[in-house]
């Protein structure tokens, strides 16, 4: 594994911005047509997938490993590729197959880069909206439709003024989780279902507060955990550690909100 | 009360479109800023309303009083206007406030025409999308930035291929609607929650299959109803009769799976 690892995030994101824009285009090809549907099934039950989730991987990992050729890549639906190295891309090419299957522009795709563990630049694009979330560096801009203005999570630290999102109920099956997820409910302004990626996005851009949502996997979270801190918001896994290796998390506008919401999901029942 | 009344829904139609449309703009004056939020409050909890609503429903409302002064005018904020009728315009300003003041562009503007009691005409325009969908006389037309094509629900006819959405669980509260409710989730292929109108108008785009939802307002789903006919689907409340005095709402892509939806929810636990 080399440690001479010189990384310019300007140049990178230079190259990543096109690449994205393009994926979306090869999204929009697919959304809202009779796509065939496949199901790779789980314990959660139906778990679609479409060749546009293949289409878009396969473009991002060809694309990444001839640019990157020393850095690993991690996708959704092809696995690890490229050499271990300190510089690991993470590629959920649709996060939320759900929405993308049934016409809802609530879905998005996520590419991320990791160096020596730590998330150092994000993308989450929503094509259809033309809308595409960046963190790159530490700096979050929000384009729409080449009208770009930088990120910036809302000033909400109380709970009772909280607007929360999940994914979906089923999330929270486990009785623990199901009782951690009714208390904070109980003490939220707003508490919506539905969203996916694009929930966290829109806590990046001040209109959602609260984001909790248990099962995620690395390659669902570590795209948008740049985007989150970059627009000034906190994002852990229920321990309060950092949120990389997916499972429970909790991602909030404020380190006062997310130290409420922590508080109260890890009473366990 | 007169009986001589004379509608040339394609006049209206050419009325009532560029007002939709207006609507919108001021829509997108408030949509993601700083918009204050009030709570209408009532038993469901949190009920926010906003100066958009407001000054949307105030808008729609003085242009087709002044256009139609012979119909009678129902709007979600300000109650009824006008003279008893045999036409009758039901307005909801933002159908899907908690989804507007969270930023997630799955809102709509509903505008819909009774005449005799049946829905002859209905409007939902969602703004940030630039979509309009519209059913005039039994034609159903999606407008997405100004390109044109028909309306067309899926042919879906199985429960086990369905797509069904709902907007938020707490609409199944009372233990019998959570028993049909929980029945109908177990039978279908995919079930989501988020959407309010916008569920209804991908269905008549084709992508959702099944709707079911309870609590509903006459101007929360009378404006839909012509909609959903159009395309081809089929909705009513849970008894099978006519959906325009709201409660709870079945909608289908196709007559067969509307039966076979109805036939699950109508059995009381």
């Amino acid at each position: 594994m080399p440690d001479d690892l010189d990384l310019d995030l300007d140049v990178i994101a230079a190259v990543v911005r096109p690449l994205v824009a393009q994926a979306g285009v090869i999204a929009l090809r697919w959304f809202r047509t009779d796509v065939a549907v496949d199901d790779k099934g789980g314990r959660h039950g139906f778990d679609p997938v479409t060749v546009a989730d293949r289409d878009i991987e396969a473009f991002l990992r060809g694309e990444l490993s001839h640019r990157f050729p020393d850095h690993q890549i991690v996708g959704e639906e092809q696995g690890t590729s490229g050499p271990p190295s300190r510089a690991r891309w993470l590629i959920d090419p649709i996060d939320g197959t759900k929405a993308f299957v049934t016409g809802v522009p609530a879905w998005g795709i996520l590419v991320g880069l990791v160096v020596d563990d730590r998330p150092v630049a994000g993308w989450a694009h929503q094509p259809y909206l033309g809308e595409t979330f960046e963190a790159v560096g530490g700096v979050g801009t929000f384009d729409h439709d080449g009208r770009r203005r930088p990120l910036g999570t809302s000033t909400t630290t109380e709970l009772a003024s909280a607007a929360l999102y999940s994914t979906h109920p089923s999330m929270f099956e486990s009785p623990p989780d199901h009782t951690a997820f009714d208390r904070l409910s109980g003490l939220v302004r707003l508490q919506r279902f539905g969203g996916d990626c694009y929930s966290y996005c829109l806590l990046a851009l001040g209109h959602i507060d609260l984001v909790v949502e248990t099962g995620m996997q690395p390659y669902d979270i570590v795209p948008l955990i740049p985007i989150i801190e970059a627009a000034g918001g906190v994002v852990t896994d229920r321990d309060g550690e950092q949120a990389v290796n997916g499972g429970f998390i909790v991602a909030a506008a404020t380190p006062e909100l997310h130290a409420r919401a922590l508080e109260v999901v890890q009473v366990r029942a």
